[in-house]
């Protein structure tokens, strides 16, 4: 599975741990400018205990052309959620989950495993293109004929994305039904001493989401 | 275009050139146990004086799986073609087209480019996966659903893989027709002092179709 460390691919860990599936966990570093979802990501996969986290080096700078990953191009801070951009924002990184589902893919190959599961979500998306269902649709039958099991017919490969219809607030409700310690998670794209910004996009949809199910936050109570 | 510095992808180059294309290259230092083809990607790249060309480091020994990226596992030799296993080979690496492709996808998003090259081959492919077409097809469609094109609608991204229904012999007499010097390509996959091996699958499929194609190989006659 994806783990970003963030909100969303932590409660999806929760779900495929609930659902009997002994993950094994796969984060990037990707020469994204902060290394604190990083640092999230290790304290998930150890809550968690899952079979295994790697974190892959990749260097998706040499490209450019995202908020994330270039720092010529600024993130956007806004005053509030209404603000939140509905076409595709600059922080949008250009094929990113196609690079990061594959490598996943591969990974899986390796360890004989079908199941790849990420936390992509159509409804909060931020208007990322590669997070709505058709595009992870597209992926699966891809994937399918990619790999030793699509010729051999052996093996069916699934990506899930169990939160794809969720909104934040029903994310965090499952979460925290689930036992998830969200103080653990980081969701910022622009933290300030490894503490979260509150006004990018990131931040904006994270505490709508807390509000929204009448929750605090505890990730803003306690500094890592 | 994925540019590896081999034999196929150097004639896919030849072929973009040839229709007009200013072709953008693009390889990988993916954890090889050789860098002799990144040499040549390297040569190859400025002999047809591409735009630019871009190796991206990418970690794939992290997962193991293939006779290419760990050293535990043997590239098998053999005394002539007709050994050449006929299923899938411990040289494949698991996912490796897909993401080498997704990876052009991101830096053609970036460039506001449509077309993306692959020199993968449907006839001597060494019995990968991910080199049939109708995984290209998929990809295909994957792509164009993963990209601000997909969601915009403004633009078709089409991937491009001319040597798909080419004999290893056809491709060489194409590439001679647009005058490739294939004394720069390199195909080996466990070559010594930077010399191939003669006896691994790629050495063989490529002295196969020199010698149907009645011609000399001239990476015979020179080291580099």
């Amino acid at each position: 599975m994806l783990l970003s460390g963030g909100l969303d691919s932590t409660t999806v860990l929760a779900i495929a741990r609930a659902e009997g599936y002994e993950p094994y966990a796969l984060s990037f570093r990707y020469g994204q400018r902060h290394t604190v979802e990083l640092d999230a990501a290790g304290r998930v996969a150890e809550a968690f205990k899952v079979r295994r986290h790697v974190v892959a080096d990749i260097d998706l700078r040499v490209f450019g052309g995202s908020a994330l990953t270039d720092d010529a191009i600024d993130v956007p801070h806004h005053a509030g959620v209404a603000e939140v951009a509905q076409d595709i924002p600059v922080t949008y990184v250009p094929a990113r989950n196609t690079i990061f589902l594959s490598f996943a893919l591969a990974w899986a190959e390796t360890l004989g495993a079908s199941d790849v599961f990420i936390g992509v979500n159509a409804l909060d998306y931020s208007g990322y293109p590669d997070c709505r269902p058709e595009y992870i649709e597209a992926y699966e039958r891809m994937a399918n004929r990619a790999t030793r099991a699509g010729v051999e017919g052996t093996q069916r490969l699934k990506i899930h994305a169990p939160l794809m219809e969720m909104t934040k607030a029903q994310i965090i409700l499952k979460g925290l039904e689930l036992g998830v310690d969200y103080g653990l998670t980081h969701s910022c794209y622009d933290p300030v001493d490894a503490r979260p910004c509150g006004t990018c996009d990131s931040c904006l949809l994270r505490a709508q989401g807390f509000a929204q199910a009448k929750q605090a936050d505890p990730a803003l109570a306690h500094a890592h």
